[in-house]
């Protein structure tokens, strides 16, 4: 290490200097701290090559920790990424409480426009509450923020236990829609319908694992291009409305107009309300998301939930209403939307401007899942930090993505894709509860936000009052909810709610105390050196055997070799091998008449450390690499058991010495 | 290690007085040199005192290698453990020849009894010719060792390969065969024969690995009880045909007697002899179990080959010649047997004679089974000696039995007849091939051997004319069992032989490249001990990390701990923490702005190997034991990819400093 000599230094130079060659790898910052170019990762060999070009046609080009701040948006693109979720609940919304409420007969279809109505109000108070919330918290203000930092950890739980439950069934929900605003138009495609819904799974994991930025372009063109589309639907058809000009609506195939099958009672005007409200579904992800803004990230954020609130409810008000202009009922296969019927009926089936709806509808929803696999990782990586979800939840990839959250959201929502066929019908009783359980908790938590602020603070009291007609609202509707839907499926959610709250607890409780057993303060304390006493298995004097007897010389002077055996002839060989050797290494034979070969070895073990406790015993065992995988089964079956044995022995060190064989060669290292 | 000091002593002396206290483990037989007691066997806790009970049932008391002789067996235990393979198949032979001439019409079941004496000629060869072998061949002259032998390591491992696939289908066709024997009294069972037929594997599976001897008390009293039973069946039933009162046979309930619906042919007479020749399988048992005979073990061996060929041909006579003489037709459903027709019509059906002739043959099939389950496992670990076959099957267990071989038979056995409904009749085509050939290897091999004796023998002459006899009678069978079921199934048998010994011969290729590489005349080297250059990756600075910097420290005075990160706090803390500690290990930061961590590290060993490539490198890993195995995906998931990583490297060590943490306390090591 000539290299080492040119000065002297100060502590740390040393280890620097060695590496100048690899200085384009390696950039010095200080003394013992090196700044590591994307040099190392650059791929190695064919595969690595195929392999990288691969992730950056996929994935696209790494981006460094620093490089985050480029990547925050505006208004313009905000609205597209966080309000695409909301805004796209308006292509089922008046839907799923028309389907409600025709079991009352096809009159009681009329009800559909009052509980819109009863549904926009409350997304007002929602929106209006949540400009405080965004406001108070500019680093991001989930419901699971705000519910820890104001009523304690175990409601910060139930709203992330909560909301990461809804995040899955948004990508569900919103997927299996926007394949049936496909299908509306492409009845072809109705028997595939679980597979393309997967297929728009895996393209979203793929789309997200490139990063926010991409996203939000891709989010732009189709977002806009459904609002234009929908507000020209509207707007033609409230024109026709005002003229006297409504055409004829014709009932889709499968529609026979019965009489009603249940009474039009409280719980069913409350089902057909817990239907509805999967409208406000999406509103928490723009106070999750404040930091992603460019500054003054609170404004661009607040501006934002307004338009959203705007856009949704006008949508949603126009579809109800023209539905029920039209005299519009449910298609009873899933096979064509409200929406499409509604299209059809204004502007003629089949025409261009029918398909711009139905597929700037599908495109718009399937991408508003995007908007659940930007929450859902973040809140996973915001538990991890808390130690609630596992370590690896905080890992961001090649693109600042959370790569296992972001896996994690696209497994689980294909799941319940398949096993609920793909039906929106049917996996909308799961779906709200959570939302609105978050809701409640998050302003609630406001409430007591302002309160303990109060000193500080003017016009506390109108705030908190704000907020707490939020918590009303919201509450009610939660329980509405969970009501109205309990025996529907809504049980399954509430049942697993408390499971995931179990879990976290007992992640957190493992961290914890695993956190306290390895603290230990370093200042003062010294390196406890005591040399090991090695012994090294051997069972045939080969070159992998030297080489572990070799490596176990260097790291000590105490190295015993043990060779076990059955067989009196393979004994004597040994001995007299051994002995012509003539080496530094002492060896002991066990014979085990038994044929055991592990049993005798631990009780060896155990025997010489008895005999002297306070020396640490190492294992150095010769391991033989082979070129193929197939080979594996043929070799080193022996040293895997001793392994797994030693490896929950304490005060034991295990030592693998791999020998490695090359092609052709005798591959001596 | 005060102990040691005692006196000065020998070399090896001293390890031997350090494990005093152990006497009773550890039992000093020469310096060095150390024999283990059933002690170090002991189980230990609960668990393991229940598992050894369990052993014990099943397996029975260990035996130790020395005392193998104690479990040679004499000609009256030897006919019933080596000979009930080949008696057993009188149980079906004569029916398997009759169901296929039945094909040309009832009238055609005349030919039986001419078939039959053709077998039992080419028997007669057999056996004679095998009395050679036995003589020849003292150690056990298996086919494969015959052929190897004289003929080359290709014969020998078609053979091997023929033989080992023959083994397999013993037992699934002879369980299946004793499944029929107890159907065609117990109705009942014959919708579970599939279940019924892999419980007998399984019994068999159990009562191996409790060894040979044992197997033979169970063997001696069935196969004798057989014998009588069965010479009782015929000699009553020639007593009936010479005083002329034979009673009238009822043919089986779905017996049409119709016409024949294929023409009598050379080719249905072909398979028909090739159906009947399953009669010869297992003569090969007797000469590869010479070993197991008490000595004079040739003699022995010799009187137990001649008292099978007389008793099985006689037995087969009898039956062919019954079934002739009442008219008898194989059962369509394979619900009853022949012998079953044959007893229920002379002694009448349910009597107990007739319960008697079912059960011993049932129970003389299940257990003939148990030849191939010795002879399969011996064949495996011949091969694993001569490293055609993995390692494992030369491992003896607990009662010295062969138990990877033991269970890989038992598993491919209880396939078989699951794959193929537990029928004799679809599994027979299968069956005969391999033996043949292997017959016939067996018996060119053995002309050779004779004629490289020629100079030091007299009378070579006509002992290899008496084995050339044999493998001409032998391969002309061969040929004619190849042809005529080729068809059926023996084409799978035919494409299996081929593919198993090229397996074996990559195995042996394998295995010899690696003994070559390896092997190394140690007389005369110098251990090169060389002190690595450690590296210890350090994420965190807790005990765990304390632990692998000790560890390193007391390996090598060369440590270097690496701390890779992407984040500027913590990389300040780090330091600071670092400085106040002030150990004596240097600390080298890498930061990773892409976040990478195993590229920077992987990176930064490899410069420094570069600068100096004379030091091996080991890398000390911080290894956290959680207590609970589900608590492991929370933790070391870097640990496990680097090492995964560095495994493949060479000139690598790497080394796990795990660190346990124990109930409620730090659990520091």
């Amino acid at each position: 290490m000539e290299v080492a000599t040119r000065s002297g230094g100060r502590p740390g130079d040393r280890y620097v200097r060695v590496l100048q060659p690899f200085a384009e790898t390696f950039r010095r910052r200080a003394p013992g701290h090196l700044l590591v170019s994307e040099e190392v990762l650059r791929p190695r060999g064919p595969i690595g090559a195929a392999t990288d070009l691969v992730r950056r046609i996929f994935v696209g080009q790494r981006l460094a920790t620093e490089g985050e701040i480029r990547e925050r948006i505006g208004p313009f693109k905000g609205l597209a990424v966080f309000a695409s979720d909301n805004i796209s609940s308006s292509a089922y919304a008046s839907e799923e409480i028309m389907r409600v409420v025709v079991v009352a007969g096809a009159g009681a279809l009329a009800l559909t426009m009052p509980l819109t109505v009863a549904i926009v109000v409350v997304l007002g108070i929602v929106v209006t509450s949540y400009q405080q919330t965004i406001r108070a918290y500019p680093n991001g203000g989930g419901s699971y923020i705000v519910a820890s930092d104001n009523l304690g950890k175990v409601p910060g739980l139930v709203a992330a236990a909560a909301l990461l439950t809804d995040y899955v069934l948004t990508v569900a929900v919103s997927i299996a829609a926007g394949v049936a605003a496909l299908t509306s138009v492409y009845p072809g495609i109705f028997e595939w319908r679980v597979a393309v819904g997967v297929g728009f799974v895996v393209l979203l994991w793929l789309g997200n694992i490139r990063g926010i930025r991409e996203s939000a372009n891709i989010f732009a063109i189709p977002t806009y291009v459904y609002l234009v589309a929908i507000y020209g639907l509207i707007g033609f058809g409230i024109w026709r409305v005002l003229t006297g000009t409504l055409p004829t609506y014709v009932a889709p195939a499968g529609w026979i107009p019965g009489h009603a099958v249940e009474a039009l009672g409280l719980l069913l005007l409350f089902r057909a309300f817990a239907a509805g409200s999967v409208a406000l579904t999406g509103t928490e992800a723009v106070s999750n998301g404040v930091p992603a803004f460019r500054p003054p990230e609170s404004r661009n954020a607040g501006q934002v939930l307004i338009l959203m609130g705007l856009f949704f409810g006008s949508i949603f008000l126009g579809i109800s209403f023209l539905a029920a202009q039209l005299g519009v009922v449910p298609d009873p296969s899933e096979q064509e939307t409200v929406i499409s019927q509604i299209a059809r009926t204004l502007v003629g089936a089949g025409t261009p401007f029918h398909l711009l709806i139905q597929l700037s509808t599908a495109f718009l929803l399937v991408l508003a899942a995007n908007t659940a696999f930007a929450d859902f990782p973040r809140l996973a990586s915001i538990l991890g930090k808390d130690r609630f979800m596992p370590r690896q939840f905080q890992f961001r990839g090649d693109r600042l993505a959370f790569t296992v959250g972001i896996m994690v959201l696209a497994v689980l929502s294909a799941v319940l894709i398949v096993a609920f066929g793909g039906s929106v019908t049917n996996l909308i009783p799961l779906y709200t509860v959570g939302v609105f359980v978050a809701f409640t908790l998050s302003q609630t938590g406001m409430v007591v936000h302002w309160w303990r602020a109060r000193s500080t603070m003017h016009g506390w009291r109108w705030r908190a009052a704000l907020n707490g007609a939020g918590a009303v609202a919201t509450g009610i509707v939660a329980v509405i909810v969970g009501v109205a839907k309990f025996a529907l499926g809504a049980w399954m959610v509430l049942l697993l709610i408390p499971l995931l709250i179990g879990l976290m607890w007992a992640i957190a409780r493992h961290y914890h105390e695993v956190e306290g057993a390895l603290a230990l303060d370093w200042a003062g304390e010294a390196l406890p050196e005591r040399a090991p006493r090695v012994i090294v298995p051997v069972s045939r004097l080969d070159r992998a055997a030297f080489e572990a007897l070799a490596y176990a010389r260097s790291i000590s002077a105490d190295v015993t070799a043990v060779h076990v055996t059955d067989e009196r002839e393979d004994l004597d060989e040994m001995r007299r091998r051994w002995e012509a050797w003539g080496g530094p290494v002492k060896l002991v034979i066990l014979e085990s008449p038994y044929r055991a070969l592990l049993a005798p070895l631990m009780a060896y073990i155990e025997a010489t450390e008895t005999m002297d406790p306070s020396t640490p015993t190492t294992v150095v065992l010769p391991e033989f690499v082979p070129r193929h995988l197939w080979e594996y089964p043929l070799h080193n079956q022996t040293a895997l058991r001793l392994k797994i044995r030693l490896f929950f022995r304490p005060n034991t060190v295990v030592i693998d010495v791999p020998y490695h064989l090359r092609n052709g060669e005798a591959g001596r290292h």
